[in-house]
């Protein structure tokens, strides 16, 4: 399926960063499902570069929404959501091509596209696609809502400061919709601002964890094998680019506790609803959801592209070289890939439930009815 | 598609500890590949529990192939691996029915199936699956094999106790198929075995990490979004039961670098070949192989099966109620998951690669003709 | 997926004609669905060869439920359908190996396995396979009829007889489970049975045409693009052996009507539900349901298989040849391959059902409790 | 999927007949493939209503691509070609809202998408959405002519009016390419439309029968069992508006011969390559192709907008009522669902290619590069 994820609700990227256009196809939504433009345009305004801790290109992300949208509710058919690109300087990149950006997909797009790539920009391995995804995702979103499910990502840690833990996740979600810069402990918050500044004003960069929490989710969602949904997730999470790692619960930390501290203990709670004491699990039991919050972090590899001079291959005419990258970067992009995993989660999870709980099911309660 | 995983390889698994048999069926290898029941069955050895670090229960894993396979050669057309269940204890779980198992899917599985799941043994949920997907995976780790492909797993943390790092794969990698308890510092072997020991005689259970290395990958393999390497295996290996975190290369030590530190230089190496110069990023870049070693690495939970008494519900009856577990347990599965790891890796990629490469390239060089 | 069919209910098939074992996994049933093993001989029994117009190769078709099936419920796991080959006679093959049968895959699966296939019996491509299917299609069936769906095939033709056109419906689709040769008309069953047995003596074979219909599926199921009812059954039903086209309701006559003769009336029945006046669409507008009565026909071509002499290459030695092929063969497989249409039809409807409506709702009203 | 068709080379369609623009997503295509806009636009000129046997609603398809393609080549990733609609009128839509167009699926669209659908014009389920299909497959052409695969369609029926049947393949596929009307025999092309000029006048429609032919197909292509050559053709065919039967080589009139008659001799040819004497499989055994050309044929049943009044319900209000249709209607469709015919099996062969040859496959021999 390559560029599109999903069985039931499938979510199909497409564009280059210095294209015309770059856009999403999101398809099997539940019909009825309201798309609030304004709700949108907050979601993309979370992952746009801001401030001085971002790449100096500025987009609008004017979008529109193509299809599949009729008197602001989804018809059920396919949502195609196109992104014009407006500031994209292709003359940056000409004098490098042919050397492979580390850490970048200069060279692994040569191989295997042979040459034939659009390698402007990173082409249609940028992040600029993250956009429209943020798009579809906060379809998706709202389409959770609809169902009492919630979903936020703040940054566990970012340029080597970390966040508080969550806490009152209803608190902490609600919080989250509303903060530019991800972090809930504001002095937290500062720091790292401040340290990817720093990595700026030395040409380099950083990078952090994402931390994203789902309230809400019914139990018995997912499959015993393969289709788990650890695995579902990561495997769209890994295409949030940077992100390199992707863990459930205490996740790694699991790794080094005994049983007796890893197992959460099955306890009754109000209404005789089962829930667990702790949560090191991270909702998910034997690949399976068990009512409790879902809990994954991403790991995110700092900005490949730095000021600094690299080391490389020239691939087109052979041998070593030196590359000083100009252009506009960002220091850091895990805090502008907040949003990103949003959409992602809410995306994958809307696949899992729709096929759970059969296609109208997203549409809520009411069945969409107003 | 839940229960089987691949889109032109695809491997799908059936069964429950407690059923008559188990099996797997592994369709769309190429015709040709050579199949050894005897490395098929020093695979699953290396899965099986032995010794005191392991379950008491004693499964003679006596496999047989029931289609797919001619003269010792793949036949190209789906290949059924069967497994009878000799030494299943159902009585030992009839006791505690309705008391969800801490850490275990009991109620997650009861949740999904509502009542009607095979709940003896952990049903299908068993870790007892893999040793299907270990067979179907000994014959896609042959297949890669004829191209020159290699895969293998240590043990980098177990109960505490780290290995030393992967140094000269083919040596190592070769070292490890041997290896009972794959740990690559004999002295590191002894002390992380004695500390599975130890917290088996306090009723207790430990976990570790598991690294995978890939030797011999071409690059260009994968894809920019949803399909991406890291994406295709983390969907396949979270289905290792206890894995609860995933991670390529520097995986979350990334988080914390700066992008200086974490770009991997490109350099030419003998032939012209391009190559980097470190290999953090695991040897993915933007999704896709970049021809360097694959390295990925997965956190392995202590076994929930533990001998104390532990806090539940019981959901039959409802109210809250304490849990002790009888029956044969393995105070880790850390050390017997990595036959399992290098299965799962084996599997996806060889589906991976038949996507990018046609259906016959697992054959080899030679097409699958001795 | 190759030999897997579905996206939600999906059923993966293996074997070859004379291995040891033939078999089917349906994985995605929903849990708590009845399973009556007296119900799937009895379909079995249905598609099994007998008496003068059949094959003299007799199967006990013994099959056995590996997995996914306890106290006579499905659990929702996969179900592994074992069927052992017993009457094979390889010996009857081995003289012609290397010259194409006329009609069959023997070419055509040398050209894609390389001559690694199992070619004997015509190995995986085999009918024989048909065997698993049936039963699969046995559970399927059961699950649909807990909604009230009832599926029926008829021999709309069989050796250029035909029979009397559906009536009503529910009277014919009882009538049909309980009728061996499946014709409504009990005179053109005679004719029709002589006349294959007419081809048989002269060491001929004959095809037919396969009529289905499924009642009381609820309007709205399948897409308007791609997976449309037809489109996803067609995919299927081009499974069977033989089968050369699919057409839905009045299929290729439509195309020599006019519009005006064409379009079936909406009429409002009892209770305002909305009805056509004719079924010309069989059942489907827009790819969709209507709620009307499905309506699919096969057309199914002689059997490969004659007793005379043919024309054909040797495509291991290379050079034209004659070919007289010895063993036991079905002068026409038409009337039993009626099964087999019904397990096709109810597995891929089950597969969209559970699409539409979730995971659970195949198992009836009451979710499967008694 | 949905409206998604494919595994390695995938199209997704989207938009709706009076929206702003309509589209596809073409994913999947190998690198360096030719795109000529000409050859794209003289494909949709080919299906674009002309003269007075078509629609009056007259569009430019004045499409782009967005993505995917560079300096006229494909790159290998996703292709989205976008056509913005013009001509649309809704008003002649909104007054017959809640009456069920007989063989529409105004009926089964609310049944699935509970009145959220865009049912304007037909909305998503419009014959328009075929052009964006015209497009992506006039891509996938010239991808397959780059390996020699060459496809035609002609009106074998039309009208009631016989064509010619297919005579030496390279000359009329040659021929078809530039025939706006695709009969082969001039004097049935004028007979043909002569007589659907009458059906017009007398405010009626007909229908036709589509036969495709593709020379050049390697033989070894296709799955026994699921995946059939002719499944997946089936599959994707049934989504053409109006197809309602699909038939391979001579289809249903097998159903009529005897095997002595059905079966296609083997014979040698030129250079010792396998070929059969007849070819009533179309090109067809066992679900795999046999290196002889492909031949498939569909029914296309008469345009349902008639301009005759015609019974139905009202489903909104309630009860029975007459519709009489206005707005600017096809007498016929089958003459301009020839070009629709050769895209969906020119992507559905790509698809296959690419499975069985790998995704550089179809870049031809030369790999893509000039």
């Amino acid at each position: 399926m390559k560029n599109t994820f999903g069985t039931s609700v499938c979510t199909t990227l497409f564009g280059e960063s210095h294209g015309a256009e770059i856009g999403a196809v999101l398809d099997g939504m539940a019909p009825g499902v309201r798309v609030d433009e304004g709700w949108i345009a907050s979601r993309l305004a979370l992952r746009r570069p801001a401030g001085d801790i971002s790449t100096g290109r500025r987009e609008a992300d004017a979008f529109r929404i193509a299809s599949g949208v009729k008197d602001g509710r989804t018809t059920g058919t396919p949502i195609c959501i196109l992104i014009p690109n407006g500031d994209a300087r292709s003359g940056d990149y000409e004098s490098w091509r042919g050397l492979a950006r580390p850490g970048h997909a200069d060279w692994t797009g040569y191989c295997k596209f042979h040459g034939f790539e659009d390698w402007r920009g990173g082409g249609h391995f940028s992040g600029r696609l993250t956009a429209p995804l943020v798009a579809a995702g906060a379809i998706a979103q709202a389409a959770l809502a609809g169902r009492g499910i919630r979903i936020g990502t703040h940054l566990a840690r970012a340029a080597g400061v970390e966040d508080r833990p969550f806490g009152d996740l209803e608190v902490d979600l609600a919080a989250l919709e509303n903060l530019p810069f991800a972090m809930l402990d504001g002095g937290a918050a500062e720091r790292a601002q401040a340290a990817i500044r720093d990595a700026a004003s030395a040409g380099d960069s950083v990078g952090g964890v994402l931390e994203t929490a789902v309230l809400g989710l019914p139990a018995g969602v997912g499959e015993p094998w393969f289709d788990t949904v650890e695995g579902v997730l990561a495997h769209a999470l890994f295409s949030i680019p940077g992100v390199k790692g992707v863990e459930f619960g205490a996740g790694f930390a699991l790794a080094e506790m005994r049983g007796s501290g890893a197992n959460d203990a099955f306890r009754e709670t109000t209404g005789g609803r089962v829930a667990t004491a702790t949560n090191r699990a991270g909702g998910v039991n034997g690949g399976i959801t068990n009512g409790m919050p879902l809990v994954v972090r991403c790991a995110v590899k700092p900005t490949p592209s730095i000021a600094r001079e690299q080391e490389t291959v020239d691939f087109l005419k052979g041998g070593n070289a030196v590359l000083e990258l100009r252009g506009r970067h960002d220091p850091a992009i895990v805090h502008r890939a907040r949003a990103v995993a949003d959409a992602v989660v809410a995306l994958a999870l809307c696949d899992l439930l729709a096929l759970r709980f059969g296609t109208d099911w997203l549409a809520g309660e009411k069945g969409g009815t107003p």
